[in-house]
């Protein structure tokens, strides 16, 4: 018996859902609605274009409920199990998914300042559904929980020690739900069982993040405490030195929430060349530019060296996995990445790589084996839902 | 015939000064004048304590040449070749130590933005040298030199484009001159052409920093637009989420000026213990500290991950060299940094690194070496000095 799971992802202002069969990852349907609040929202539906005004969320899953009868397939002939909600902040309180309730809500409230932006619009999502699904059970999947394994030493930063007490600073990480999905089919293809496997894996969509996994746990991760530290984004800077803060400030008069607000919108691949789409940046590279061209280097380069520390970090590794839009479809940045690794044991194929026909692209031989695998956060968004019922 | 070279180093209410045979680095004399300026300065000439009033940093070293006819050796008769001159910040204008001119002068006071407080104290270093040894040569010797063979891949954040040329942000690094050093004299200790060798110099003092040296030349260095960036120090906090200033802003109304002091001054070793010296961090974890062994393993924690990422840059390493106070005199933090690093063909040797007689403290089969090489920047400024009037 199929069991589906509604997975919803609300965002500030769109909200994204999907009905997944949690035994297959196969999606009934998916669905968009953006542009909530706006004059003219934009509603798509298993490819069906549905626009109109959209005032709220309410309004955005009741407009989702009315074109699942419209286009299909009917709610009435699914059988719905449950309600997986992505939340993107659980701080340390939650090192697993849990049952929506009155507390939960109230913890994911009170992270609202490490989350500003992303945990109100989660929890208006859950608000919306919790209204419209009554007699479902909602389950909150955070992005963090996957990396309250660090120890100490990994998610401290050195600091002073009463930051983490009064505000929270330490590392999180993110992209939690796609390190777990992804490190476990990686176990997978190699035949063995999670627990016994160290992998370095790399998320490379307009957010980028590695994790160091050992034995199916996270013991580091390059986002820390929000997603902008780490490796080179769409937008965002990654590493830089913290004291340019202060530089700007005392030089240009800039607060550090402006700081802040360009490190994260104008900065990474758009800050050094205007376009913050990997893919634009690979052409522009292509016909010369020459800022595309260091874009790309900077952004491999930084990869490399996620990839060495977390070598070291593991001590052995079994593989490395690419993940995501540009993991999964640039083939440049993957030979980039791990190009004159092989010391490290590394050892690219470059015709597997260049169009991977299977998860493994790099060579029989290769001590550690490099991996392409497609990445599904709302099939482990709908699978984590299935397990947390099974665990009542 | 040996040429001595008073190697000066002015911060902003001290004068260091040695006098040092370029030839064998044997120093004749060295002192310091602290606490310039204020009611009573304290100064030590050969370990001869001779406290007065010293107004300024002029009245400083016309102390220094006092205690030298006072104490020996005396001036009239060891022959000074040059007046070799600390200065911190060469910004991307010199790769190279320099004869002082008037050009000289004027380029590293437009550098001041960068470095507001050190490149000051060191011009008035210059300048009061300047008017006491008229007839010598002086050279400035850039503690960023060293790391100007960076590749743009390497030295360029990820930040909007624009702040490289209108504020000169990128990375500059610093500790050049002792990396330069340190890493000449590994590969002499390998017998080996520092040109054909590959190594990751640790610099461990108050400040701290790694620097991949490829062929005699920096290839990349952990601190970057300032001192602060990198590995964990006394009391600079090396790498965090850049975000936390914006965070710390909105939560507790900071400014980026307040964050950046806390960073550079109340964070690292001190933030997390209250003590910013390596050794007390070391006996307070020796009577069993909870957050004294946290920072201790937090430390390594971050050298084993630069380790890890230089060999990734490096592609192969010939040794991992440990220097400065930590550096050489930790055995600790050396097994700490590299314990689990065998993968990565890194063997210590227990004994040889709990008491190092030689240089080596890895096994004799180990094929990347580890050595314990102590620095010496007055050396190496005087050998550039000298160098620079060779080249004249």
């Amino acid at each position: 018996m199929t069991e589906h799971v509604l997975v919803i992802n609300a965002g500030s202002s769109s909200l994204k859902y999907s009905l997944v069969d949690a035994a297959t990852g196969e999606a009934a349907a998916t669905g968009l609605v953006e542009r909530i609040g706006e004059d003219r929202s934009h509603h798509v539906h298993n490819g069906h274009e549905d626009d109109q005004r959209v005032p709220d969320h309410e309004a955005a899953l009741e407009a989702a409920v009315q074109v699942f009868d419209k286009y299909g397939p009917s709610l009435s002939e699914i059988e719905i199990v449950a309600v997986g909600h992505r939340v993107v902040h659980g701080g340390d309180r939650f090192a697993a998914p849990a049952l929506v309730d009155d507390d939960l809500i109230a913890a994911v409230k009170d992270l609202i300042p490490l989350a500003p932006l992303h945990n109100p619009a989660n929890l208006e999502g859950i608000e919306v559904a919790r209204r419209l699904f009554p007699d479902l059970p909602h389950v909150a999947v955070f992005d963090t929980a996957f990396h309250q394994t660090l120890p100490p030493y990994a998610y401290t930063y050195a600091v002073p020690s009463s930051w983490l007490d009064d505000y929270g600073i330490r590392r999180y990480g993110f992209h939690g739900t796609s390190h777990a999905f992804v490190s476990e089919q990686a176990a997978r293809v190699l035949g063995r069982d999670p627990g016994d496997v160290n992998m370095i894996v790399l998320h490379l969509g307009n957010g980028c993040s590695a994790a160091a996994v050992r034995g199916g746990q996270s013991v580091d991760t390059s986002m820390g405490f929000t997603p902008l530290e780490g490796l080179v984004m769409g937008t965002r800077s990654g590493d830089v030195d913290p004291a340019i803060h202060g530089h700007l400030a005392r030089v240009a008069g800039r607060t550090a929430e402006e700081t802040d607000r360009s490190l994260n919108s104008e900065s990474g691949l758009k800050g050094l060349t205007g376009a913050n789409d990997f893919r634009e940046v690979l052409r522009l590279r292509a016909n010369g530019d020459e800022r595309a061209k260091l874009a790309f280097d900077l952004y491999c380069y930084r990869l490399k060296k996620y990839i060495g520390a977390y070598y070291a970090v593991l001590g052995t590794v079994d593989a490395v996995v690419f993940t995501a839009g540009v993991g999964q479809h640039s083939a440049e940045a993957r030979a980039a990445a791990v190009a004159g690794l092989e010391g490290l044991g590394i050892h690219l194929d470059p015709i597997r790589n260049a169009d991977p026909s299977g998860p493994v692209v790099s060579t029989d031989e290769s001590p550690v084996k490099v991996l392409v695998i497609p990445t599904n956060e709302e099939w482990e968004i709908a699978r984590q839902s299935v397990a947390v019922l099974a665990a009542r």
